[in-house]
């Protein structure tokens, strides 16, 4: 395996300023880090109003198995810059004795839905410890995230249809692994990536490949051979690919021949794939076919480049054209499936989310002193302090706002809350308009046990509520209305004095 | 660890599909499968003229933990799909025994110059296996060669400087570990990711954080204090971040008293570090400030969402800026390194390369039939039967044409030659107009030491000197000339009798 999976999985500068803190004495000085993302995805035509949070059990994997061993101390005693060491043996001592234990952490849990600015993980402990994991944490929680909601966007855009995460060929190397597992956090129904989904408790699945076809065609038996050999294999999961040669003219006929061989043998045929051509068309035509033959249950998967927006037009143009056919639309639609891959793995128009993880408080003494960060560019300017979050919902029972304060803050209404950024602009909540408020940061542990299906299953669940709870604006797939995030008066007036005191 | 990393990292439909080769006696034939992509990545508003091959050592390194071992064959006992077990004993026992050293493998050698449709991998040997393969190959191949195309073209568009591969806090979860192979295949100078940089060879390289100057200032130090502390611990490698409050009023004036004292120390500082605000004007400005203390060998370092583009974009306002201000732009230009971080590692813009992996002959008896598949795009047409692959340079000494030809055909002159997709398009190559033929596939081995520092080190030479062999217009970032990628006559002619025999 090497040493490039575990405690090395970092920057080399979290090292030399971990080594830096060191032999200033600052290294268990305690420090208060806050994750969060400064701007939802924006996939350039369409854009995200909302996130889903995910990621948290896969980090505990990783942390795991991530520990300075003999191999890890080795390599950082074999760095050498001009002839001198750059790290000094006392350093790499204490980094063997280095545990994610000695770190305090909370969380949003993963399946719930998350917004931008928002700290949707906390970090307190020893400085040296904290700014080690800063890498680890934000490889892992940013791609999950980024995928978690990709993938609820897709699920939405199906109206109540099954997905199936089929990205693995293209997905980024073994990033596909977490992207998998975000997708299934995110709602899809299941994966075509075999280890992980046993490891989640979600059965993989699939139907076959062009190349099954081919062989067939090239040993004589064509697609009809090949067809029939599938059936008889797996008689009660049959799925078929229709487009080797031609969907209308050749794959659908044979399909159906073999679903009436399959019907009298007593099974029930599953359905067909389509994966190229123009696939609403083909989807409103194919269910006719299926139809006319008696196949009324057979479903329809539809494959290649799906992405939310394909989907949405897919939808729009069944609805517009099957009428024109003498079909109905939401027939068709309701026996559609969806196998999605290279642009939910890879959260194809953004394929990053830009969180960051960034000090906000340290300890002098029995003190906190929170920090700043002004920078060149306004945006990048932190919010400072230890804090906490707040969902505030309206009287529809529909999420209102996140609302940042300090840490030793308590909400009382009239509740005078400002714009996250610019703090210049305030509103007033009425207690009458709020109907419940809730804390999202919870205590959390990297020592949970990542591999129980049961995580993943909650953060399934957890989704599903949360978006019911979320403005139908703010999921719009484009455009989407933007949610409020905002801070307390106190955590406002801290911003501005202490920008004040820096410039 | 778990399973899903090892010979489970597979789509389910490649393991349903060699059950039922199994079933049928076909799974020990010998098949072909051909890995190629179809597109150049399109970055939106610039696209890529040619690829780096990149990724077989890495496919090495999973290949040698792959196996169907007891958790494995476990895991796929367990797979039941209303009651009943979708893979028999039989067929799982079968898996049990599976080596990879039962396939014959050819491979364009990493690092060099690569171009759609041609193919990159070639995989020949028992169905079965060679089906199984395709999952990971793919996953592996793809992502490997699409980050190493990034970077070839991040480092062409500096000119001659260096850069530094940042990307891992936003990479695709472990996929970063790749990205970084990747990347310095594609011709970046070092990494900041520890742990597979110390593996590859190539020493990790990193600034240091705001973080750390915010402690400092939080602690009462201020940013000056922060600096004296880093070049303290750092006096030889010291490269100081200038943002945090204010590049201009403080960042640089506070780095260029740090760099006075290092200097008296005996001591040569190294860079400062623009991260935010206008950094083509920043660069002008503080080359002009570095120069008037005297430190006109520190070098400029640059990150913020740096891409070929930007880079480009920034080397142009900075020669029409820098003479406005008095200064000479090339020695700006010179002095400058670059930290390309999220859109490098996640090659944003297009985050994935279109590689597949399609049947392309199948052995009946003794003799190789060609397999074709059609489908309802004619752009997913795939050229049949067994293939060499020979690349062609002009008088020039100018990479001109990638031909295929069959693997029996010998090549003669004059050469006819057709277009690889639209065969009927056509032209004949003089022997005057070839300085030299190459072939382009060579046999290679999954066992290879993949993490062996030669391994990418080699590599990174063949990009070099395949890409002074390439035609500048190829190269260009935006809109780029189109690389001829011609099939033979003969290969032409099978083609369509193949499609003709189908339909």
């Amino acid at each position: 395996m090497g040493i490039s999976r575990g405690a090395l999985l970092t920057d080399q500068y979290q090292l030399t300023m971990a080594q830096l803190y060191f032999r200033h004495g600052l290294h268990e000085r305690d420090a208060r880090f806050e994750h969060f993302f400064r701007r939802y995805p924006d996939y350039g035509e369409h854009e995200a109003g909302y996130a889903i949070n995910a990621g948290w059990g896969w980090l505990g994997r990783w942390a795991d198995r991530a520990r300075f061993g003999a191999a890890e101390r080795d390599a950082l005693r074999a760095h050498r810059v001009e002839g001198h060491r750059l790290f000094s043996n006392d350093f790499i001592e204490w980094l063997g004795g280095v545990s994610w234990d000695a770190l305090r952490f909370e969380a949003i849990p993963e399946g719930r839905v998350a917004h931008a600015n928002v700290p949707l993980t906390v970090v307190e402990g020893p400085l040296g410890v904290a700014q080690i994991l800063e890498t680890s944490l934000l490889n892992h929680l940013n791609f999950h995230t980024l995928v978690a909601t990709k993938a609820s966007r897709v699920v939405e855009a199906t109206r109540g249809g099954a997905v199936l995460e089929f990205g693995l060929r293209r997905a980024p190397d073994e990033g596909g692994i977490a992207a998998t597992r975000a997708a299934l956090i995110g709602g899809v129904s299941a994966s075509s990536n075999v280890g992980i989904s046993h490891e989640m408790g979600v059965m993989p699945q699939g139907t076959h490949a062009h190349s099954m076809v081919q062989v067939f065609m090239a040993l004589g038996d064509g697609e009809l051979g090949a067809f029939r050999a599938y059936a008889d294999m797996y008689p009660d999961e049959c799925i078929l690919l229709v487009d080797t040669i031609d969907s209308l003219e050749s794959g659908i006929p044979n399909a159906i021949t073999v679903f009436e061989e399959l019907r009298a043998g007593g099974h029930d045929p599953v359905g067909i794939r389509l994966d190229s051509g123009d696939l609403a068309h083909l989807s409103v035509l194919a269910s006719q076919m299926l139809d006319s033959a008696g196949f009324e249950e057979v479903h329809i998967v539809l494959s290649s480049g799906l992405d939310e927006l394909t989907i949405f037009q897919i939808l729009t143009q069944i609805t517009d054209e099957a009428p024109r056919y003498g079909a109905d639309p939401d027939r068709v639609i309701r026996r559609l499936l969806y196998g999605v891959g290279t642009k939910m793995a890879t959260s194809d128009g953004r394929p990053y989310l830009d969180g960051v993880y960034k000090l906000v408080a340290i300890a002098d003494r029995d003190e906190w002193r929170p920090a700043i960060k002004v920078s060149d560019t306004p945006a990048k300017i932190v919010n400072p302090g230890r804090k906490r979050v707040h969902r505030l919902y309206d009287q529809r029972g529909l999420a209102t706002v996140d609302l940042m304060g300090l840490a030793d803050e308590r909400l009382g209404f009239p509740l005078e809350v400002r714009h996250h950024r610019e703090t210049g602009i305030g509103r007033t909540l009425d207690e009458s308009r709020v109907s419940a408020t809730e804390e999202l940061l919870e205590p959390a542990t990297l020592a949970a046990p990542s591999d129980d299906p049961a995580v993943v299953a909650e953060a399934r669940k957890r989704r599903v509520s949360d978006l019911e709870r979320l403005d139908p604006g703010v999921k719009r797939l484009v455009n989407p209305h933007v949610y409020h995030v905002s801070v307390t008066r106190r955590l406002a007036d801290l911003k501005t004095r202490l920008i004040e005191e820096t410039l």
